[in-house]
């Protein structure tokens, strides 16, 4: 039944990291919660940097600030 | 009030069909709840194949191996 | 693979609401775009009034102004 | 650690436009719920006008069918 | 049309602050992107702590340690 | 920048398992995509068992169904 969703930047994860991704956290959901592989559905989500905010700057301004 | 995301793998679904699950959800919920359709939202999302993961592998992988 | 995300306040669904709607929105996504009802899996998530804004008011508030 | 996802039509919003909803969210947290900036993320969907329905319609249609 | 889910720890915000948040985010999206309020909806959702995790403690752990 | 929600049927998941989870998902977060610690979030959000579907019917109805 477990329903994962996974929401990162879109900054070019490639088709091996979501597979890994998709890989890992079933895994963990069988071997901490006992879950069925076959009903765990994981789905990773890419959003625009322009379209993601924290410290109530958009991502890159962020960063920027961070490393100032 | 009710707020509806309905997520699926983008693979064509198209304009039409799209209104027809947004036209029955709506009618569900006025049907069973009583609700006010003004106030319905229904909100589609298509995810990439490559971004869906069930039984630990990408759709298209799962979908080989359940046909294997 | 659809999941759908069904938001509702919390108002008294019922247990056969509930499962009416599970039904619906399967048999739904079924007939419009083939789905397979095995991997089809559909959450009612119930909010809280108090928790619930629309016109920029509560639930509450908003039906109040909208009947008076 | 408060996580807000807004989800509105895809319909030209600006960066700046974006920038400014993400401040403004941001400080209305900090300011109502004495939050931190640095763990406050504020996640915009963009929604195609054609996976958004409202009233038993897609968007468009209703938006025609409310002026009609 | 907008969707603007609010996730929170559960730690007691009350009434009148919700009403302050559902207000302030629906004023915002009014402002900046000329949104109809009375499509606009605002969901808060509360969490439990022991539910919430970042830097790959729960939140009271992260807390503790934070202030270690 | 990760936000994570794992959706769980409320099946007694202890507080234990779920800061496993919430260690394993963002270890797996570092590990795959370099994402730092401090600004990666996992939310756990347990469903009653009544307010899931799959295959059209609630889970324990599913559960019944494939075990008859």
């Amino acid at each position: 039944m477990p329903y994962v969703n996974i929401k990162i930047t879109r900054e070019g994860a490639t088709g091996e990291q979501k597979a890994e991704l998709i890989a890992g956290v079933t895994d963990l959901l069988v071997r901490v919660l006992d879950k069925n592989p076959a009903t765990t559905h994981v789905v990773i989500g890419e959003v625009a940097l322009e379209n993601w905010g924290v410290g109530g700057l958009r991502v890159q301004a962020f960063r920027a600030q961070s490393q100032g």
